[in-house]
């Protein structure tokens, strides 16, 4: 029997509606299990902003600290989006969260299933078997350099310390050494002064995982090859910002945004979240896909350590796709809706 | 009867072979219409680290100032990419040579073209018709802020004037202008200062071309819109680091990188080169595909404002196209060489 608290933040758009879900589920492994789990739901985002001002209150921050994991669903409001000027940004609080809670490894998984083949705009042959995970860092680069304005212009600045990179690069050769032992690093090296400190370092740690074979690829090489050559990857390994971006253009190759989790972790603590947007045009329609919050907590289950119980969760997945019991993107002929998928899968548990 | 100055700069690998074709086509151009190219070729490169210690030489810089428009092949060599500390590095070449020729935009064109549809890792029904021109802003940004390293760090500057956001963007605007009026900024304006300013540019031009529709894209979700829908894009701009990555990931539609051209273009001069790199592998084989490097000799053609030229040069490669005159990357069966491939589009013209 174990006990966990695990804060929720559900956020902005469909936010709520697939944390609701995610909530079910893991509500029916705890009891089927004899679990306990207490959720704590907080504001976070853009209706914490329209609540209190802040997009990431300090009641939500404690709340973070106080708990076992952290389930986010999604933030953010196009109110806030064309508007280069405005002060407060739902993001912020993303960023906030990240940094104070030391949430240092963005890890995504990104595979090709075979229900889903025929909606990836990519041809079947090249993603059939497709299996890569993504380690991006989260709390360095760009995204936290120094920024601002200059008389006649803007700068951000992107720094990384070798500590930075370490402790990340140790974190994405283990995944390795459980995987298919490659590991490639992203990076734009033959312009970047901190992707030369990334290659570095990576060169360096690298006899300590002597089983894991390592190469390396500039970015811009790298975002034709994630498209041309999918099933080359195993594990990615990158920075803050190429991350960002190599992330999002892998999705493509699963067919749907919605069927993608990710983990962020730190040495304490853990925060887990679709890697999807907040979806505005969706929200309260009962439409969105809650299967990427779901495996988002398969993925924080096995954070807890419960391997059988993240596995009986995806294996309910699995179910619900070759079922096709499936939202309207990925089933326009019968679709189901987000309560009916997350019930269907909750039951399967 | 026109006279003009083209400085060639073969550069490493495949370079001269394709450089060389590329030539043929514009001597076959300036025999029939009668114009007088002079032809200047100078050392960039690897190539030229090796002769004199400067992948930049002062004489081929000279050159350059003095042409009316330049040449490239391709530069790069592997014995300089894993090797971090290297001192000197092809790159450098490329990245002084911009910088002090002013070449602030570089413009690629990527379409589908239909009897490569094949090739291509898309779905063809997604690409069928995909015809974009992405504008990078080339000699700012991150490639040339202050970089360097700190105690246990390494740092990579970000800056933007608004002069050198101003300026290519009013040339993205004029290219839209000629074509279906739509402008896609792609930017990170929810995270970075200097996109903030990029957004805030683009906004105040746009009234300029209020026959042009503008829409700005987060770069994360760029790269899977590239993929996912690349129709939806006419003229896409953007800056430095974002333009390095979003095109080359853009070049998948076409099926191949050995058809991209390029053009990189300042106030006075411009230079004209294919994507593609220096494909060391293939280096002297005879196999590379020259004509990414025939069309951007047709696009310096259309620089001196030879449009019936130019045409006339597309047309030739569009028959060789047609009637499958290629080499081995894409016509595996019956492949033609990279000579018999520049010849064939020459004698066309
Ligand atoms: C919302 C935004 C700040 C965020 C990021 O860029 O990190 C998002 O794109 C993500 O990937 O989680
Ligand atoms: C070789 C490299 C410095 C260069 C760049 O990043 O600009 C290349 O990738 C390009 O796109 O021309």
């Amino acid at each position: 029997i174990l006990k966990k608290r695990i804060a929720v933040l559900p956020g902005d758009g469909i936010g709520p509606e697939v944390c609701k879900e995610a909530i079910k589920v893991l509500e029916a492994v705890s009891e089927r299990f004899g679990h306990q789990f207490e959720f704590d739901t907080q504001l976070m985002g853009a209706c914490a902003i329209d609540a209190t001002g802040d997009p990431l209150p300090e009641k939500t921050l404690d709340a973070c600290l106080n708990a076992d994991a952290i389930l986010l669903g999604a933030i953010g409001d196009p109110k806030y989006d064309n508007n280069p000027a405005a002060k407060v940004r739902p993001e912020q609080g993303l960023l906030r969260l990240r940094k104070s809670l030391g949430l240092y490894a963005n890890i995504r998984p990104v595979t090709a299933y075979d229900v889903l083949l025929e909606h990836s705009p990519l041809k079947n042959n090249r993603i059939k078997g497709a299996d890569m995970l993504i380690f991006r860092e989260l709390t360095g680069g760009i995204y936290f350099g120094d920024k601002g304005r200059t008389e006649n212009g803007a700068y951000d600045h992107c720094t990384y310390s070798k500590e930075e990179i370490v402790r990340v690069t140790h974190l994405a050769f283990q995944a390795a050494q459980t995987r298919r032992k490659k590991l490639t690093l992203v990076d734009k090296a033959n312009v970047l002064e901190t992707s030369r400190l990334w290659r570095e370092v990576v060169q360096e740690i690298s006899p300590e995982y002597s089983d894991v074979a390592v190469d390396y690829l500039f970015v811009d090489n790298a975002a034709m090859q994630v498209i041309l050559n999918p099933k080359q990857f195993d594990v990615i390994l990158t920075e803050n910002m190429f991350g960002d971006i190599i992330s999002d253009e892998a999705s493509v190759i699963a067919g749907s945004l919605g069927l993608l989790p990710s983990a962020s972790v730190g040495d304490k603590l853990a925060l887990f979240e679709p890697i999807h947007g907040s979806f505005p045009q969706a929200k309260g329609k009962n439409i969105a896909n809650p299967i990427a919050t779901i495996l988002s907590a398969a993925m924080l289950l096995e954070h807890f350590e419960l391997q059988k119980e993240a596995d009986l969760v995806k294996e309910a997945v699995q179910n619900a796709l070759d079922k096709k019991v499936l939202t309207p993107e990925l089933n326009s002929t019968s679709a189901y809706t987000t309560e009916q998928v997350g019930s269907f899968i909750a039951y399967y548990v």
